[in-house]
Formats: structure tokens, sequence, C-alpha cells
């Protein structure tokens, strides 16, 4: 098991990840009072395990899904929390995926003005990402995390025995942001291509969630709320990602980032931010993960909704962070017109 | 025009109370792109002079009214900002009272994770007390402020020409926390009894004002999110006044918060916190705002509104801040049954 430390401004932030973290868990909670936060996917697998490692705990499960990361379901949780009496002493423990933590993150944000916070992320994709750095929110209005707030949780708890029931699709949603963290960190980049063949193997995936949480603690540390700019790396392939997300709608969000990646290499080369060699290199670490890229035949329409940022739309032209070279990024910014015509690089895909 | 600096960890906060104070926001928002969130109350009377001082900046006017400092107005206002397709760098300014810079700081510390915020005090309360120090809430299921969050404006502008249309109620309400940092403060207590015969001029409090705010300020840079307990010293009056207040709700909460200290004077006596001579220089401080304690016949039934606060129902107890001497308190635990004893001293009111 690994411990890794955040420092920021508001609190600092421990994470331990690997086996026996949910055992580490149970022995920090012990004898506080705890309020888990689930939903229904991971109650029916886990609620046993849950109640046997944290039994005085009470458990509350939301509806399972991102079309549930909505006031109205906050509310349901801040009105439970009311319900069960809590202190501002007490703990709120996220126990799932990216819907929970953020979720659950935001409720104990506001309860009272701030309970105390842990994160045990059960999906790959919240172990190696949401989970960390103190990102909250819901959804409002079609605009995606539009409420609310940075909440550093005082321990995360990563522990990969939650990610044996993971479906495939889930993996891959992981896989599709640990291959962006192997982009802008060339450490994760090297292990990446040193164990291509084994890139969905959950053990070899354990092996580098904690070198990609290292990277994102180290890049929260400098830009915690995101002022600077330098977290704006961490979106690298998200514009076109999650534009194709709202086009489509029917892959993993790791997978539209993958395949944003992949076409934001073709800006990143177009617009003479780095190398054609560079671009080739990035677009082949993608492949590892995405072997073949595929047809969008209405990719350009993915415009409209790159232009839903209210940023984008309002200066008429569209945001894209591009990777300059290893470990160097920058923002490029294109005109509607101009993004468009690379959308229009998906339209056939590619083998 | 005073200047007073606020240095906590979240954010430094600089606060302007004095003539001038409203123009200096002028100047400082002059060009920026500004959503003003105020309530119906003051849109009637200051609508034109707020059009004036910011010209391009959007105005949007919740309900008046205490009983509208809920989760649906702060989506209601939440909603609009997204309407407007304000930016993280856009600023919301809070022109109101206590519930409108409540709200509407809610609302700047929430949207896309935290905008920028000015608070623009119209109210005595406000101006003294609760734009100043970051608490931002709204109520939920009868628990006041029971979600919120700690969010310091960058800019408080105190300016009295807001005071002038303040109804005697309002006038009052600020009185009532104004002698409560007299109490909290020896130098405020020494202006107000310097001044006694003046205590509802607006001219003596607007110099009052700035003592009050600093004195705040010091113990909010101290523990910003009331963890140490410092900060509670604020609430002196407040469980004995909050408990009233349910009971009745017809006299302003400033005139509660007076009653509520008059009756922990003895308190702090009967429990050995304080001398008599010193319980005397308070309730004399208090009589120089409150001159007539009112009767409270059914005093004793207010016990299960100071019940309703969580910590003090689960150990049947309830917690007052009692003054032990100048700029000294305490946390005083008494069992239910003594508290209800001694607020039966209300039931005959004292002339």
């Amino acid at each position: 098991m690994e411990k890794i430390e955040l420092h920021t401004k508001s609190r600092p932030s421990t994470v331990y990840c690997g086996g026996g973290a949910l055992e580490k868990a149970a022995e920090y909670l012990d004898g506080k009072e705890v309020f888990i936060v689930t939903d229904t996917n991971v109650e029916r697998l886990y609620a046993p395990l849950l109640r046997e490692k944290f039994p005085a705990a009470r458990m509350f499960a939301i509806p399972a899904g991102e079309r549930h990361k909505t006031a109205s379901t906050l509310f349901f949780v801040l009105d439970a929390m009311l319900e069960a009496g809590l202190h501002r002493s007490s703990f709120v423990a996220a126990v799932g995926g990216g819907v929970v933590g953020d979720l659950a993150g935001l409720a104990a944000a506001l309860y009272m003005r701030g309970t105390r916070l842990v994160q045990i992320p059960t999906t790959l994709l919240a172990q190696v990402d949401s989970s960390v750095g103190g990102k909250t929110a819901v959804d409002r209005r079609g605009v995606k995390n539009a409420v609310g707030t940075f909440y550093q949780p005082e321990r995360v708890f990563c522990d990969p025995l939650f990610l044996q029931t993971l479906p495939a699709r889930e993996v891959k949603c992981g896989v599709g942001e640990i291959v962006k963290t192997g982009v802008l960190s060339e450490k994760v980049g090297d292990k990446i291509r040193g164990g291509a063949d084994k890139l969905f193997d959950l053990g070899f995936l354990q092996g580098l969630a904690a070198d990609c949480i290292r990277f994102k603690a180290g890049v929260v540390e400098q830009d915690e709320t995101e002022k600077s700019g330098l977290r704006k790396c961490l979106n690298l392939g998200h514009t076109t990602g999650h534009a194709l997300e709202l086009l489509c709608g029917r892959r993993s969000h790791g997978e539209y980032v993958l395949i944003g990646m992949w076409l934001e290499t073709f800006i990143a080369e177009g617009e003479g931010f780095c190398t054609h060699e560079y671009a080739e290199e990035v677009r082949a670490l993608v492949r590892l993960a995405e072997k073949r890229i595929p047809a969008f035949p209405a990719a350009q329409k993915g415009l409209q909704y790159a232009l839903l940022d209210k940023k984008n739309a309002e200066r008429g032209s569209v945001s894209v962070i591009v990777s300059k070279a290893r470990g160097e990024f920058a923002e490029a910014v294109l005109s509607a017109e101009k993004y468009a015509r690379y959308l229009a690089l998906l339209e056939g895909g590619a083998r």
C-alpha cells in the first residue's frame, strides 16, 4: 500500500492506495460517527462488506447513474444527514464512483458549513482521478459540474478489491484517464509503453494507480482551485471527448477522452504546437488503449457541443489543451470553423 | 471612510466602511462583468441608484424575507446566473441585508466552483455583522443555516447611505449585535457607555460600525471556520435569543439577542462564571438598548427550541456562551432542567 500526501492551502489530504486500504479506512473511522453515502449498485455488491468494516455507520444509497448527479439528489442526501442528526465533527464517507464522490463530497462541504470527509472510491476512474483533488459538484441545466466547490477529503482510501467487480466498460473508462496521465507525465507514459500488452490487466493498472495519483497530487498542490491554469492540463482530451460524449453518448467517458486526445494531437501538430514525431508518439500511446478509432460520420456536429461551454460560446472559439512535448502542454484557442475542420478527421475513423 | 483588512487562510478580504463606500464599489467593479443579487425591497428603493453606479451590471431580485432563505431560492439565483452565462471570473455583488448576503454568497461560492464575490450590505445588522467573515448559508427543514459554506468576499462596502431608509425595527436589530460586540470588546463597550443617549442615532451607530467590524475581523482571522471555538464567542446571547425567536417570533433578531444576553448574565452569575458586579454591568449595557425586558409568560417552553440544536438534544443539555469579564468568555453547558429554570426568570420581564 502506498501513501501519498497532498498539501493544499485549504487542508492536507492523504491518499492510501493498494491492498489493505479499506482496512486502513476501517481503522481510521473506528469509533467515529460515520455516514456512508453510496449508490444502489455498490450497495447491492458491497453492503455486507461495508457493514462488516464499518459496523456502527449509517448507510445511505443514492440511485446509481450519471443522470442522478443533480441538486435534488444532493438535497436528498443533505436531508438524510439532517434526519440522522449529524454534527460538523461527523464523517461523510463517499463509497462509490465519480458521481457518488462528487455529490457526497459536496454534501459534506455544505452540511453545517462542512463536515469531515473521506473518499473510498470503488471504480478505476475514481481511484486514479476523481476522488483526488477535492473537486465536488452536481450538474445543472445540462451544464456539467455547474454547481460545486473545492473541498479536500482528509483521507482517500483506494482499495483494488473493489475493482474485481468492475464491468469492462468501467475499466476502459479508467484506462482513458491513465493514458491521459501517461501523456502528461513521462514516468507514467514510460510505464504504459513498457507494459503495453497488459493495459487492461487489473494488476498492472493497480501498479499505475499510485503514479497517476502522485502526478495529480503534484498538479493540485500547485493550483488547487484552477486559478493559475496549471490544473487545466488535466483536461487534455476533454474538450473533444465531452463534445463527442454529448453527440453520441454510447461509449464510456474514458473512451471519449482517448478519442479526444487522438484527435487533438492533429490540432497540436497542425497548429504548430508540436512536431509530427511527437504527435505520432502520443497517437501511438492512445492506440495502445483504443486500437481502432471509431468513425463518427457526424463528427462536425460536435462543434455545437464544444460551444456549449459559455467561455467558448462568447468568443465563438474553442479552447483545447494540447501536449507540446513530454510533460509540456499549452492551451490552443481555435476559431469555430477551424475546430470543426479538425473534427471532420473523425468522420472516417482510423484503423 | 475606514479600511479594514481581514487576513484568513482562504482569501484576503477588505472592508470599506463609511460615506463613499458605494462609490468605491462602483470604481472597483467598473468594467467588470457584474451580477447583482438583491431583494424586492432593496430593488424598490434603490434600483435607480444601483443602475447609476453599476450601469453594465445585471440585476436579479429574490423575494424579500427570511422565509425565502431556502434551497429553492438559491437555485433560482444559480439558474439565473447560468442563464446569464457568467464565468468563474465574473463578480456576484450581494446588495441587501443578511438574507441576501448569505444566499448570494453561497451562490457565488458554488457557481462553477466559485465566482468572485463582493458584499454591499444595506442594513445595520449586515454592515456590522453578517457581511463580514464569509459565512454563507440557507436554512433547511427548520434548521437555520443548515446548508452553507465559508466563502470570503474579496471586498465588503458598508455605505451608511442605505441606512436612511431603514425601519426602526431593523435599526434595533443592528443595535442588538452592536451591544453584543460591546460586551465582547471593551473598546466598543466603552464607546457605547460614553454615548448611551445616542444609541439609536444613525450617526453615532455609523461611528461604531467600523469598530465592530474590526473586532469581528480579529476573531475571524484567528478562527475562520469556527474550529478552535474562539469564533463561538460571537454567539453570545444567541442560544436564548434563537429559542425566544422561535417561541414568539414577533420582535427582531437583534432584540431577541439583547434579551438573550440579559438572561444569560444570570446564568453566568449563577453558575459562577462571573461576579455579581460584572453581571450587573452587562445587564446595564443591555438595558441601554432594551430599556424594558418584556415578559414571556411561557418562557420555559423556549427549552424545546434550545434543544432543537442537535448537539444539545443528544446530550440533553444546553450550551450557552457566557461573558466572564470584559473581553473574556466561556462556554457553559447546563442540564435541560437547569436551563429551563433560568428561562423562567423571563416570565415576569424586568423594568
